[in-house]
């Protein structure tokens, strides 16, 4: 959360003459996004979003976001669209940076979401499944199983400074997830990182969800597996099965969830628990004090990585 | 320009029961503020700014900050307003923090002013300054020529190695100004801190002064001192004469500048270079990297500074 590249008025005069959405009224850097820069920008027309695409976002990767934005858009899920330049391009270059300005969304972001919101985001993930099926540019999980082995070996020697025997967890895990993987879910678009931070709520409804910056081709069910760890954990670490249990039953009462998917949702739990740790643990240890962002502790997916692996089967979840 | 202290969904829905200023639409963060915590608050009624007082900002000199808020918006200054909760309070507590809801201004900061829009800023200073004459409450200047000799001590062993010879400069330049600083010249209300950050502009015009939370009873012409530095110096480091002068000739045209106050702007000038270097300085050695902001290079103003320690008279400004 944080603006990387400042956008001086002189550039943002200059972006606003390739674009029909207006002059600008105001614009401001928003402590928000996956290391883009993110400014809101009010225009006699409207509220946009302007995101310059920072290091994490590789610009080979932004036709993949752009019209998948514009593919879930045009089914009806609210989600940031890209608003075309003059000349017909989605993207621009501003600052030496790819750049994009999209349309704002009303809500906020809840920090303790209880059963309802719960629901509400079960059902939205399954509505943002079944819009994606069709879409047909495909990108690789840029954080999936074989990432987690690479994360694991760049923290492994220090990793039991942030916590004793968090080195000994994290091998082990990781063992017994490339033993115990699925192989053949079904799969498609999933977003990959749909915490509450990322699903705007208006009048307990679902009004918007954003930041698609890790969307990708995966199991379905790992998308679900992700949200329980992000939605579903109380602050002192316990899982709350009444909200696991709402979120899952929204999501299936629009999308079937089959055999094979319900028995390897704790292992998808586990390895998104792992997905988290890892990258929080690598950003903790290799933190620029530089930086504008303070990074999350890692310890929390720690204990609910464990909380999975003691799992034996989905009902427990709440299903 | 950070978030320091977050405010949940729940904790923005309670606050906003204490106002009269409609449902919440959006809330975000903005990367914006001197180690407030800020955020864009959207509702049915309109746009807000939520700031959370953090450490540079003491709930005791509050009163006297949302007092001058209100004191210059009556007079026709664009100003952020303190919105009153319906109990009539004027700021709240929000997770522990002194808190306050002011009116949200249109407008666009600039990095690269030109001498029209230096000329605006220095008539807003001018207009500042009368608004102000007749304010009630007083503040000493917490960054004035006593605080900068114990900066210049907790920083002095440090400072040559963030340049060479900073430390002698210092020295140098503090020693000075202890036997040159004025003491009679006309005092009131000041901004202290107009940095082109700090002023809004639509259509070439001033639309909003912001971040008053330096504001202090100090030298009318100190104020005027803190703008030739921050205004109108090139990115190379050299001084520009034209808008200095045109900033100069604009604050004239609606406010005086008698002979005493000509006479001083020198050592006013090297004064706020010093101010600024020192707080920088002291920054940047001090820099927690948990923090979320990046400190400010304090180099430039050690630039600034040995530009107007070699100024023999006022002209030399564009007078």
């Amino acid at each position: 959360m944080a603006v990387y590249t400042d956008v001086a008025f002189v550039d943002l005069e200059l972006l606003l003459t390739r674009y029909d959405i207006g002059t600008a009224r105001s614009f401001k850097g928003i402590a928000e996004g996956v290391e883009n820069s993110n400014f809101i920008l009010q225009t006699d027309h409207g509220s946009f979003i302007l995101t310059l695409y920072e290091k994490r976002v590789s610009a080979s990767d932004l036709p993949f976001f752009i019209a998948l934005l514009k593919h879930l858009a045009a089914r009806g899920i609210r989600c940031p669209v890209p608003q075309k330049a003059r000349d017909g391009a989605d993207w621009v270059t501003v600052n030496g940076k790819p750049a994009a300005i999209l349309s704002w969304l009303d809500g906020l972001s809840l920090q303790h979401p209880d059963r309802a919101h719960c629901a509400a985001a079960g059902a939205a993930l399954a509505e943002l499944h079944e819009a994606g099926h069709d879409f047909p540019l495909v990108r690789a999980n840029s954080l999936g199983l074989a990432d987690w082995s690479k994360l694991a070996t760049a923290t492994q020697s220090r990793a039991g400074s942030v916590h004793p025997g968090l080195s000994e967890i994290v091998l082990s895990s990781l063992a017994d997830l490339q033993s115990s993987w699925p192989h053949n879910l079904r799969r498609g678009i999933i977003h990959a990182d749909l915490f509450p931070d990322n699903v705007l709520f208006m009048d307990g409804a679902v009004s918007g969800l954003i930041d698609f910056y890790f969307a990708c081709n995966d199991f379905y069910a790992y998308d679900l597996a992700v949200m329980l760890n992000a939605w579903c954990f109380e602050s002192d670490g316990t899982y709350n099965v009444a909200n696991g249990g709402s979120l899952i039953a929204a999501y299936r009462e629009r999308r079937t969830l089959d055999a094979a998917e319900i028995a390897a949702l704790p292992v998808l739990a586990a390895g998104a628990a792992l997905r988290f740790l890892l990258t929080r643990l690598n950003d903790w240890l290799d933190h620029d004090p530089s930086a504008r962002v303070r990074p999350k502790d890692p310890r929390e997916f720690a204990k609910r990585l464990m909380f999975h692996r003691q799992v034996r089967s989905a009902e427990e979840y709440g299903l």
